[in-house]
């Protein structure tokens, strides 16, 4: 089995100016390779330090990925350092990243300074792969490290640039060590805590086959993801799969990359049918969980956030009574929401929160992390049926606000 | 200078399955403390690897901070490790965190376990940091590595927990250790990218003394931040942020943790003005923008996502020959959207977003990546007037929403 290190280089990593979020996307990518991920570390803008700890990497693992420390004014350090390590005498020119340079500053109508057009200067030993979104291209070096066999890739620091790199970095590393084929096949599950459902398919999967790997994959937004691996060959997982799917039923909802906005937006557009959102709590994240979905105007028409309780009578037609009575935080009010919604902006399906995020506003009968979830559907006669569902987590606002929308979204794909 | 390593456990970080963001908190808390973060790594579950990496750490940082690797089904690992690594013979009994896990499980509502009450068994080494936020204590550890100086602090992984246990481990640090002082001020910008700007102030970064340290942070959504540092004694900063400002006027719109929706929020709290969004290309990423910040609903009222023509017409009064004459993404189109959310939700400011986000529906005259930006004004007798902007961005779609949401805030800033 290949191993890996991933690097990230900057000092505002070291200062926590900035999340690392290139490091999880590369593992996950080289995971799915079958590449095991000896090394995570974040070196600063130091020459010494980077020498010292990459050489280290391609000493110890196959491959080594870097990201960061490129940039039209940080260049010097990173760049040279691994001129160094690679045995590069200088530099040569990158024609093509040039030609992107050009063509993205001039997009944006900013003048090609010197300091730009560095940036397609590269080490003489190394191999680059255009990087088509940003100025800073990937730099390939090969037969590096102590038995001269190992790789290192260094990527640009953005994560747009560094993951639109990724697919080319994957095929790159593919080709070059030759990798033995490896199956990965995964089902997404919503609502079972992954302890439950660990219990719940213990047999199963001790039923299965030595040559098949179960990973337990949790994610807040999207649910446990179930992956299957198989090292070598081709599998057929379709009777492990079909085994589970009768175990967990409906808590299944896609595979692969599916997401519950992704399988959602492939209902309604497979039924021609139409979605519109009334948000509170959520104040903008379902809508924008719904429009990461390239393509989604064909089902989707819009939404109101409705942050105010004006705005909930006015835009949405919740009664004053509801609101006075229950308060916005009622079964009361995010089903006038869903219903309203649906009418105003005439769709087949609606969903609607209404919570308290915090980390203010809450009451000891209605403490934060509590939210009301609405799903409406129109019906063939034009009648409109609701189902709510009351929720209550104890995270922080921003937590508590992802997980309001995933379960609003899964209470309308139970009830589509 | 103290220095420290900051280190997470856990396989789930390198197979990519979380990202970890407790160490960007932790090395921000750290910095203010004037301690150099040195070293920030991941490693596996595997004991061997974790008493060699904390060792090595040990050896060579002042001070250690470990997240993950505790919680019920993972403590024989990391915690034995840390029994060992600390030269403990067996373990004691917390009774202050047994008390919370108590209170905890008994809030949720969920029994007692073996495994539960064995989280409050620490090694007879440690000083026990409780955590009021979740089951497993934080554990510090004096006197350790080579020079017998150095200090360990073992977090929880669930970052809401290590987070919440950052104020006691930064003032158990200032205790413990002699700290000199260290002194930031960050200025934050909007509108020029970081090349342009590095030309810009080029004749200004030149003159800075010596022991002052200037770090540009690019953030899409944020901006530029410039950072000053400077280590040791007392740094008065006004002189050179003075000069800074004559060169980039507006461009500068906040400070420190300055964000364009918490600059907005302020001024519109301080004013008792409210706001209301339209949003088409952005799809509600620019109402989550707003609703991030905590306290929002003082000036927030709400926002119309309106994906579709129809509710362009029909919720915003886009009048149908504007739509038909010059398109959804034109600044005839925005305009309305802005000035009609205004009315509709009766507020005295709004933003309006029209464009294409892609990977679809660009055309020759309107590529993907453009978008029409309004920011609409109520004035004291009443008429509305409406400021617009044309953008163009070559991204992914994810980033396009990002830059077209962050230009909208900024347009808004800028005519407040």
């Amino acid at each position: 089995m290949k191993t890996a290190s991933i690097c990230t280089i900057g000092d505002e990593i070291l200062i926590g100016q900035i999340v690392d979020t290139n490091s999880s996307h590369i593992a996950r990518e080289l995971n799915l390779l079958g590449i095991q991920v000896k090394y995570m570390t974040s070196i600063g803008d130091d020459r010494t330090r980077i020498i010292q700890e990459l050489g280290n990497c391609l000493d110890n693992t196959d491959i080594v990925i870097v990201t960061g420390g490129l940039g039209p004014t940080k260049d010097d350090i990173t760049k040279d350092a691994l001129r160094e390590l690679s045995g590069a005498a200088g530099y040569k020119l990158s024609d093509e990243q040039l030609a992107i340079i050009e063509r993205i500053l001039g997009a944006r109508g900013i003048p090609m300074l010197d300091i730009n057009r560095a940036q397609a200067l590269v080490p003489e030993t190394c191999t680059v792969i255009p990087n088509k979104l940003g100025t800073a291209p990937c730099m390939a070096f090969y037969g590096l490290g102590k038995n001269h066999g190992s790789a290192l890739y260094s990527l640009p620091g953005v994560p747009f640039e560094a993951i639109g790199l990724l697919p080319d970095v994957m095929a790159d590393i593919r080709r070059h060590f030759a990798l033995e084929a490896i199956t990965h096949h995964t089902i997404v599950t919503f609502g079972i805590a992954e302890s439950t459902l660990a219990k719940r398919i213990e047999t199963w999967e001790d039923a299965l086959p030595e040559n098949i790997h179960l990973a337990y994959l949790p994610n807040p937004t999207v649910g446990v993801r179930l992956r299957l691996t198989q090292f070598g060959g081709q599998a057929d997982f379709t009777p492990y799969i079909a085994e589970l799917q009768k175990i967990l039923g409906d808590a299944i909802y896609g595979e692969g990359e599916d997401t519950l906005q992704v399988v959602i937006g492939r209902r309604l557009r497979a039924e021609g049918k139409t979605l519109a959102l009334a948000e509170s709590c959520t104040g903008g994240h379902l809508s924008e969980l719904i429009t990461s979905v390239a393509g989604c105007s064909d089902y989707y028409k819009g939404s109101v956030t409705s942050y105010s309780n004006e705005v909930k009578m006015k835009v949405l037609g919740v009664r004053p009574e509801t609101l006075a009575e229950f308060g916005a935080v009622s079964e009361q009010c995010v089903r006038e929401m869903a219903a309203g919604v649906l009418r105003a902006l005439d769709t087949d399906y609606a969903v609607a929160t209404s919570g308290i995020a915090g980390p203010g506003g809450g009451t000891p009968t209605k403490p934060v992390g509590t939210a009301w979830l609405a799903a409406a559907k129109r019906l063939p006669d034009g009648t409109v049926t609701v189902v709510t569902e009351c929720v209550h987590f104890a995270s922080s606002r921003a937590v508590n606000i992802e997980r309001f929308a995933s379960h609003a979204l899964d209470l309308l794909r139970r009830n589509m």
